[in-house]
Parts: C-alpha cells; sequence; structure tokens
C-alpha cells in the first residue's frame, strides 16, 4: 500500500513524507509517501516493527479517504504487480517523527523538478490528485466527483455529435470503447513459465541476465540499516539497461488543454493494455522494441526549450529496480505539425484527453500505467522560477 | 463478445434476438443476442462462416455504441474470463434473418419470467442497461453519466456525513474503499498448474471428475448443426452437479429501492473478489463451502410468496456448460428482520447498494460478478400479470 497523509496547515494542504533510503536508489534518500509497505510488511510477516502512521489508512482509526485505487506498476518487469494508492485526511492532528516531515503540496510539486528526489510511490499517488487542488477541499471526493463525471461527459459529447451524423456517419468511439478495441485488438497471450525454460537468458552465480546483454538483469543486494522494519537482508533487485524516456505531449492552447495518450501493451499488465505517454521506450537511446517506436518520437525529443514544459530524470522504485532512472518530459506540440496531431490523422492507438479525463480514468484504477501517472504529477509542478 | 442491437420501433425500444441452440442448452433453443461469438469464432480461425451482424459492432460499420464494458462470467468455472459487452443502436434499418427478431426490450424483460428461455448472454448484456429505460434515448449514454454520477454521489455523501463527525468518528467507508478493502483482505493466491498434478480428480476415457463426486465434471460432446458457423464439431463441456441459486434481498420501500450485495470470492476472477447476490450457492441445496454460507440464506428461500417478486430458473451458457441451471429470485427483506439488515450491524463483506449504484459499477467493467447481473436484468422484469 501506498498510503498520502493530507491535512490543511497554515491554509494550505500539506502532506506528510517520508526520507526514505532504499536499496537501489540513486543519491540514497528520495521523498517517499507517508505509508510506503507491502502486505508482508504490514502484516508483519518478516517479524519487523509496526509500519508507522499505517492505523489512519486502515481498520477503525482510518480517516477521510480523499483517494482509493489498486494501479498497476512497471508492466513491463513485474508479473500482474497491483498497489493501492491512497490519499487520507486524518482525525486529528498527527505528530510527526525524525524521517518524517508535514511538506506543503506546493513545495512537493515544486521539488519534482529536481531529479530524484521525489520517489515514484509519491508520484504515483500524487497523480491520483487535480492538479489545481490548493486546499483539502479541493483534492477531496468532490473533485473525484467532478473527475468522475468527465468521462461521462466525453460519453455525452459523442453522442451529441452522433446524433448529429447518425444518419450518414458512424459515430466516434467513446473513450471506454477505444480502450476497449486496444485490449481486444492485442493479439498477446501470457502465461507463467519456470525460469529455467526461458530461452536466452542465463543465470550465473551472481545475475540473471539476457545473452544478449541488451535487456535488464537480476542481480541480489544485501543490505545493513538501522531505521527498516528488519534491520538486515539480502534480496533480488532488477537492474535496468539503462534510463528509460516517457513523455507527454501536450496542447495548452485551444479552448481546452488536452495531453496526448497511447494506448501501451505491457505483458505484466493484468488486461495487458493501459493509458500510457505519448512517447515510451524502455531505454531513451531508442526504442527498445518495434511496438515501442512512434511517429511522436522526435518531438518528444525536442531540444526547443521554449517548448519543454517540464524536464527531469526521476527514479523508479528503489525497494525493487537497481538505479532505475526514467527521462520524464512535458512537450507542448508544434502547430508545425497540426495535420499529424489532428484527430482524425491520429494512429489508432493515440487520442487526444483533458486532464480531468486522464485523472477520471486513474481513479477508476489499472487504467492508467505508473508512468502516465508519474507524468500527470509533474503536470502540475509549477512553472521553474 | 455478446452484442445487442437495440432500435426505436412502434414507439418503444427492440433488441435483435436470435433463437439459437447450444450443445448444453436445456430445452434446445434459447433467447440469444445479436451477435455472441468468441474471438475465434468471428476472427474465423475454425474458418467457419462471417458471424451474422457483427459489422454493426466493430470496424467502420459499428453504430452508436450505448454500452461497452468488458464483463467477467462464472468464476468459479473459468480461468479468468471476460466477455465484451456491447449494446449498439444500428446506423439505418437492420433487417431480421430466419433465426433473428426484433422483440420489444419489455416484452424480452417479461419473458425472463419463463425457466430456460432468455439465455445468460442476453442477461448479462440486458444488466448493463437502466431497469427504467422505455426509450433507446434513456437507455443510452445519457443514462450511463447518470449512473456514473451515482457513485460519486454516494463518496460525496459518505463525505458530507464524515464532515458532521470528523471530530469524533471514523469517516464511513466509501463504497469504492469497501470493495478494495474486500479484494486486499482475500488471502487467496491463485495460479494454473499441470492438470495431472490437481489431486482429488480423475481423468478417465470419458471424463475428468472429481474422486468425491459432489463437484462438476468435465465431459466431451459430439455436435451436428445446420445454422452454426462450423457444422459439425465435439467439444468438452463443464457439467455440474445440480441447480445453483442466485438471490438478491431487496428493500422497496423506504426513500431509495436498495439491494443488498455481498463480496464474493472466485478463484477465477481477475482480482479474485467481485460484487455478487446476497446468497450465491454453487448448488441450491445448500453453501457447498463454507464462504457461501451467510446469514441471509433463511431469508432468500422463503417460502412467503408476497415477499418473492422474482423467481425462476435459468441456464447459464450452454456453450461451455452441459445442463447449468441457477435459481434466480428477488426478495423483498423482511422487516421482522430490522436489526440484522441495519447497516452499522451487516458483516463487513455485505453493503446495502441502489439499483443506480450497482449499474454504475456494471458499466465500469469486471465489478460485478456475472449472477448478479442477471439479478440486475431480472430486477427490471415487469411483475406478472
Amino acid at each position: 500500500m501506498l498510503g498520502l497523509l493530507v491535512a490543511e496547515r497554515d491554509g494550505e494542504p500539506h502532506v506528510l513524507l517520508q526520507a526514505k533510503a532504499e536499496p537501489g536508489n540513486i543519491d540514497g534518500i528520495q521523498l517517499s509517501p507517508t505509508v510506503q509497505a507491502t502486505r508482508s510488511n504490514y502484516t508483519r510477516v518478516h517479524r519487523g516493527g509496526a509500519t508507522r502512521y499505517l492505523e489512519h489508512f486502515t481498520g477503525p482509526g482510518r480517516g477521510r479517504v480523499l483517494v482509493d485505487s489498486l494501479q498497476s506498476e512497471q508492466g513491463a518487469w513485474f508479473w500482474r504487480k497491483h498497489n493501492r494508492n491512497m490519499v487520507v485526511e486524518p482525525v486529528g492532528e498527527v505528530a510527526e517523527h525524525p524521517d518524517y516531515r508535514w511538506v506543503a503540496l506546493r513545495t512537493v510539486r515544486r521539488l519534482l523538478r529536481v531529479d530524484h528526489l521525489v520517489n515514484m510511490d509519491t508520484r504515483s499517488v500524487l497523480g491520483c490528485l487535480p492538479p489545481e487542488s490548493t486546499s483539502v477541499a479541493e483534492a477531496s471526493v468532490a473533485e473525484a466527483s467532478v473527475a468522475e463525471a468527465s468521462v461521462a461527459d466525453a460519453s455525452v459529447a459523442d453522442a451529441s455529435v452522433a446524433d448529429a451524423f447518425v444518419a450518414d456517419a458512424p459515430a466516434p468511439r467513446s473513450l471506454t470503447s477505444w480502450l476497449i478495441d486496444a485490449k481486444q485488438s492485442c493479439p498477446w497471450r501470457t502465461r507463467l513459465v519456470p525460469l529455467a525454460d526461458v530461452r536466452g537468458w542465463t543465470r550465473t552465480a551472481t545475475e540473471i541476465a539476457a545473452d544478449s546483454g541488451r535487456s535488464f538483469r537480476i542481480i541480489a543486494v544485501r543490505v545493513a540499516a538501522g531505521t527498516r522494519e528488519v534491520r538486515q537482508w539480502a534480496q533480488p533487485l532488477l537492474a535496468p539497461g539503462g534510463p528509460g524516456l516517457a513523455a507527454f505531449l501536450c496542447r495548452s492552447t485551444g479552448p481546452v488543454p488536452r495531453v496526448l495518450v497511447r494506448a501501451r501493451t505491457e505483458p505484466g499488465l493484468g488486461d495487458l493494455v493501459e493509458i500510457g505517454p505519448t512517447v515510451q521506450w524502455t531505454t531513451d537511446t531508442g526504442p527498445a522494441t518495434p511496438e515501442e517506436a512512434g511517429p511522436f518520437d522526435a518531438m518528444a525529443l525536442t531540444g526547443d526549450t521554449a517548448r519543454v514544459r517540464f524536464d527531469a530524470e526521476l527514479s523508479e522504485e528503489g525497494g525493487r529496480f537497481h538505479r532505475a532512472a526514467t527521462r520524464y518530459r512535458v512537450v507542448e506540440a508544434d502547430d508545425a505539425l497540426d495535420d499529424l496531431l489532428d484527430d482524425a490523422r491520429l494512429p489508432a492507438d493515440y487520442r487526444w484527453l483533458t486532464v480531468p479525463q486522464l485523472r477520471a480514468l486513474v481513479v477508476r484504477g489499472q487504467h492508467v500505467n505508473v508512468q502516465a501517472r508519474s507524468l500527470l504529477a509533474c503536470l502540475a509542478a509549477p512553472p521553474p522560477p
């Protein structure tokens, strides 16, 4: 579970963050949500200490739940992993502890621009909050209901267009049908196989690695720590070949700002397909597979700084991955490419969404992948000074 | 895919049904949706004929989509099966064919009371439509948006209650948190194993059966048919031990009518847990497992006909199951048992929902199991004459 406590302090929403070291982290300590615990952590299978602040998220002491959803994580690396993402307003005052601080939401969003500081779990939860929230009330379920309505509104809008053309044109697909079409047209079938049967991979005394050397490796680390639930342990980590790339093309001009999303197929996702960024590369040197390539790759990598709204290299989960980094970019689409970006001309796996539409899908759970949720958090970062 | 065409004819919505035989059907022919096809059917892997009317649901000829969702089927019998459920208003007139007839929606709903007539696939799709729909417009996405709003409204209502008590009481759980809590507290883990490793089951020349004789059997049938896509084939079927039971307790009195649902755990469901009926037994002679038993079993089986709003024995999918039947009941809750039915006293896995709330969850897909969707269809059956 990834749990974030949020409360009004000094007239603006603050969140309770933990400064936390993970064995795979770049730069050691990063900003983590209030609670970041696997089921075995918080049910104390490993006989570690109790998880601090957990009582605000589960059981009779639970506060007011603002966000609660099951979200996928890296479908290229995990087999059907999902994590509960919760934002809770606690009942009464909650005191800080040495590794925990109440930080203004505005400040956290500014810190997203610092490389390797706000960790993946925090970004995933922030991606579930409305970007404009400047009070706890705005960050609350009332916003969620607006967001829920947005998906429906989009369908209604589609429907009224259809009404106008029903005699001579097919109805445009609703957002829901677009995503189900993508799932249904995916030809992949996945099943678990014994590790010994996987061709092209070799297990040595120290790692499991692809013979080609071009993919990730599974390594192991021994960890000694003073503040973790268990003080010493050894564990496997997945070490990627290099940093990845995740980018949103966006349109801030026009009546409604929009982002360009792509239906993304990943073998470890429950339904195989979720909504991903415009561009998502496993390594930032280029598409790792033909499926990763797309017509907007060059635009996402533009050097034209006037069009780059966000650009930072951030870490993926340091408890599972060894020095895994992704370059996150939000890039204003080039008006010169209007033709390519026109709805009718977009390839079938792309679609323009408003931010409220995208958030409404996030709230449903298991519809928007972790890279796109990170980018949603980054979209809310204030402009650099 | 299960696809139902709906169109306004003679001032009321009609649906295009197929009179269809399936090898496992009780009474041979049942009323099936317009399109009922597996992917291998409609992509013609088996080199059968083209699927009739499919063009209204996929590709450029698709009509106006009123319902589009991925739904689970029997999680006790299928491994992670899901089926796309679509309701589409076609563009232009659609002609009948010998096995197909336009039938008034009102009539189909009346026919639900006839044993083994409206098949499971039709019920599943009907369960996605608003029960009160008396015009195509009411059955359309506009209704879906109302339904979407309902889930959110429920959260907002919860939140305002929380606001009133936030100083001294924990917030009531939202509907979403209730379902995620149920998923998270499920201790089951599932994985596929070789058939030869399954203990307590024996494979003979003619069947795979439990040694105890108390569960289903896998049998095989040879089929010769004149109207199916392929004229002759052999296939396995799952033969249950006897008819099952699925029942909703409901409350028609009070400000808002409600039904009592139970979070139901089934090994073949993707998330293991979905929303099910108040009572669901694999065989109608009693709970097959301790988990199937519950405090409302006797109430669901009441012989007090004044309280029974619906009671019929209907078939499950005859293309996969051999003579699988379920007794579907909708029973008015007994006021004498108010204490037991009070929200605060309900066991954690039960919850009262309004019909719009339940439908909103159906529309999301993979939230409401197939028995509960059948019961939703039955709830819309007009009272017997």
